[in-house]
């Protein structure tokens, strides 16, 4: 119970430094059947690659993913599906700085608290590389939810405080934006702004949103397990994320009940609701329309300007990191909430199939 | 896993329906040696507790809580606490109109969808007379957490769009405010928004924050089981809640590196943060300063004016829920949310408990 | 994770001491639409009271059992559902002898070791009592097979170490012998046999057998979680069993492969094993045969005559258990094993669910 | 929840199949702080290894473990520790018998039956090197009960029916014995009924003994997660073991309360138990004395004698497994057992530390 497991039936088990020798993960309760190999991982970890624009590091990270069990002739067993991304090489960096102070905004000073002593080697097990593992276990529970048809997708939704106009914003347009907006003008502005950010040798924070389509009602468990309560910790668990919410979010607060409650509609074809305030949640229960998530993403914490900290001997101190880091990490971290967003919705939806004696009774027969 | 447990060591397991014959929770891992009696329990029941102002309502619930077990000469004995609110009278009331439509911004659509049909007397299970069981379980863990010199608040910090001035506020003015808001003046302009509300049967929402003073640093797991991860998922598991954040949260989006990280200083005796944008939590782990949290409530969704809907055959109509509801259900969930972030404290400072093997080998020593 | 819970997705909940205020149980996961009233629980409960005959405790205990929640309208709504079996009244009996020292066989020690104290009345949580709340939970499960088509017995095989014949036996006997021995020539015996032991104011233990028949294959997950490794799981938890087996147990050290070995066979109707010592289970996973399990139950430890032992202050003291005992516990059992195998295979057949791609997709079709 | 994570705190993950890429484990829940290198672990990895006599398959599998993350500096770190055994050559074997038909006391039917396919390269997730990884993992925890001054050993008890003699036995002996028997008369017997066995073309069982010494009282949570409870999973797990018995076992189903009670006794020193028939187990807690457990293995069901079968298109057919197998699995099984049972005991000890809240208190201010 040291945390590096999440989920109940489809449940990924994470490992790995910054700098080790490599990081993985190990999927248990992939259903057997999937066609899955190592192309349809990457595709998903190729998005969250740093280098491919000037709005992230340039360091060259060639994450190969490697399966290492649990397919046979192209399809899950449903054993285990290990994966891997080596590092290519165990880099002999001079890590000096980092491994005697406490640098603002990071793990540091908590992780030598918990446990005395840290691999301080890019950050070891707090690095934001911990995250290729999440994308390639949600990558296999996106790949599943596409086979019922259920679509995830998510986008950055602002930047620098520019925030995306729905009006203007398309689903075709994210992968356009080197920051993943689907709003062109607004990716535009991002851009500008970020990059007198970086002039200014400091970084940005942003909001993803993610958008679920296709989803049948029913998943999600009343009371702790309700499907916004496990994606709220599944987003809350990426590491620069501050907050969560779903649906109208914190809008709610100074909404009314008239405005907010979203009216049930025979459209004639089947049940919809008028509004989706709820971001398709009720009760914890999807309801049957779309799923909608938002993550505040902080600033990253990495930046160049000298700060004030105190180093591993209590002294006050002034660093400077070195070397280039993302100015932002947010169109990075659109695929690592993405991805676990699919990993919570995938698990809560085989857990409600346990939900009705007369279901049990007719899938024993079929 | 029907999702009525929550935690790991300190784990709560509540069952009930609103017009069942009671509402409980039994308390498995708590410690042995705590002086609990009913008394104490009651004292964090009688804070959710209906009909105390004007703004809550005027059903009157007498909610006494019975401990069933678990405890031996005032003690706690590490057998698990069994605790039952019974309901005084099961009413015979007209539920007529709840059975047979789907309330907009209630479960009872999506209980219909996920089990074919529902316990539909006031709610049933999806209730807000559900968080009894949690306030009961959460009361354990906060008296438990005191012994160990960590304290938590919780209070009004927006309601109806009306926002306190922390520099008005004051912990000893959270219970002087009908709202429980610490700020008189916001807590005066509150309440009459809230009327006005209230004239217009409509209903409010808003936001509560909740504090933990007192934390050493160490608390938290990595990965999957970040502090602030659990967090989120224990208030997003609260029935209205719609948003959750932790120290600064959503105003990171906008913010800089630069301003948000919180450079470390030793000021002579300790290692402290200058700011606390953080919450108190780096990495996933607590790191010595005030914790802070904040939800967004959602507007009570019962509300008397006439809305559309749907009925169970699928017939488009209008309903009016009778009766007399919370206009504002954020000041009675404020002690939901305390106890709730109570209960994940106090299970992630008993798991932090194996993290050294020397401090393990001189716990077995003691 | 005191231990009080247990099951995946069919999960129980326990509480309560033995002459507290109640024994009870929270039986969270049970599907809806079960018809389950107390009437079909109690027949269960009634199975494992003592009492009947002059082979059990002549102590009366009106075990009787409420249903708190989780049923609406005569069926289960997919809630949690809360039992509870109230006290009488709670005796004011003298402990004293109890309290202060450690009785042989049982767990005041350990208790004592663990909590420093402890409930000691008639055994606090340790006590046989607990035993209401796994018999009752496991009621449900054994309702819930019946409707897939499983039947699950359970009988004494052996007492005073006279077994049964299994050419004599047969499952109309067991419920005529006192002992639940389905042989009636080895319960006449055993009977005699357990006379002279009780005239010698000692007492005898004994083994339960299990089976479960209408048992589909694919059940038990590989590796942990296999059928019988979480059978021998539930079946060790009861108080006072000492092994367990599955199939040919602890009789394969002595065989060989070409002897132990179940022969697979097409029947011209279907796939079956010409010999069963594997107990219906391969690899962990259900093989569609029976299922068999054996537990060995220790005598009971509470016996009339004169035993040496330490008190609270460590002094060597000969202590005389007062009071009239169960002279073997075996027959009371015997529904308990029987209800805790029920609860794994319904837990293990729902969690099977998951296992195929394609049936997980035909599912959300149906 | 597909079954391939064990523990609690101390959890280990295994993933991998027999002739695919590799066997690995993620152990999370180490403890930061325990000296650990490969050589540590592979000493446990070595005693598994096949081909060291000739009662063991001559196959030449050099199991080198290779540790991936969760150690710097000679140390772990609290990070998950990953460690991979990567198979040498995919060999290129012919299958086609094993591919198409049922082996006798094999998993492929069951597999076939749950996953409609599987990998049957060498029996794929259900062959014997499934234990690699737990062998690994289990190597840590008992490391780490070292630090804690408990040890454990395991041998073989029996095999092909010849018993040890206790009288005769000695720890050091076990390993002059090349089946891990303590007793040099009783594994020269052995020996010889196991030659003949392997004339016959047949395989043998036996029965694994492990003692648990130095261990501390209070470990192992009431009602469901008793000690014993736990270790009948943990061992019932492995492949091939169909019984499980703690202490007396089995033997206390024809004994006597008088005979079967340990009498508790001041030594002067300490409380001791005069016999030790609860295999240091009462209520499901440790006693503080040795703990004792015994586990049945069945023969190896690989054996070169032509066995009656089925084929996957429901022919009976007749097959006679190719190739050599070790008669005997039990020697390969002990270090298995032991290292099970190792993870185990450090979980649930680091269960037992949260019990209490005076020794919480305590090590909150350590």
């Amino acid at each position: 119970m040291a945390g590096s497991s999440f989920g109940n039936i489809f449940r990924m088990t994470t490992w790995g430094e910054s700098h080790g020798k490599g990081i993985g993960v190990v999927v248990d309760g992939c259903p057997a059947g999937l066609l899955l190999d190592e192309a349809k991982v990457q595709a998903y970890l190729d998005r969250r690659k740093p280098g491919q624009t000037r709005y992230s590091t340039p360091r060259k990270e060639d994450d190969v993913v490697e399966i290492l069990s649990g397919t046979f002739e192209g399809r899950t067993t449903g054993a285990p599906v290990s994966m891997a991304v080596y590092n290519k090489s165990q880099r002999s960096k001079d890590y000096s700085s980092i491994a005697e102070c406490y640098r603002p905004g990071h793990a540091d000073y908590t992780f030598d608290k918990k446990y005395s002593f840290r691999d301080y080697r890019g950050g070891g097990r707090s690095s934001g590389r911990e995250t290729i593992g999440r994308v390639a276990a949600g990558a296999v529970a996106e790949e599943i939810l596409k086979e019922l048809g259920i679509n995830i997708y998510a986008y950055t939704r602002s930047v620098c405080g520019i925030t995306i106009d729905d009006s203007r914003a398309s689903r075709e347009n994210i992968f356009k934006s080197p920051l993943f907006m689907p709003d062109p003008v607004a990716s535009a502005k991002a851009e500008e702004a970020l990059c007198k950010r970086m002039e200014e040798r400091d970084s940005a924070g942003g909001i993803i949103e993610c958008i679920v389509t296709g989803m049948p009602a029913g998943a999600g468990e009343p009371v702790f397990e309700k499907l916004d309560a496990n994606i709220a910790k599944a987003v809350m668990s990426i590491g620069a994320v501050k907050g969560v919410e779903t649906g109208a979010g914190f809008g709610v607060a100074g909404s009314s009940g008239s405005v907010n409650n979203d009216c049930f509609y025979n459209n004639g074809e089947k049940i919809i609701k008028k509004t989706n305030n709820a971001g398709g949640i009720l009760g914890g229960i999807s309801d049957g329309s779309d799923i909608i998530i938002r993550a505040a993403i902080k600033p990253t914490p990495s930046i160049s300007r000298p700060q004030n900290t105190v180093n591993k001997t209590g002294d006050n101190i002034k660093i400077e990191t070195k070397g280039r880091h993302d100015p932002v990490i947010v169109p990075r971290a659109v695929v690592v909430v993405e991805t676990m967003v699919a990993a919570v919705i995938l698990d809560m939806l085989m857990l409600s199939m346990t939900s009705r004696l007369d279901l049990i009774k007719r899938f024993f027969s079929l």
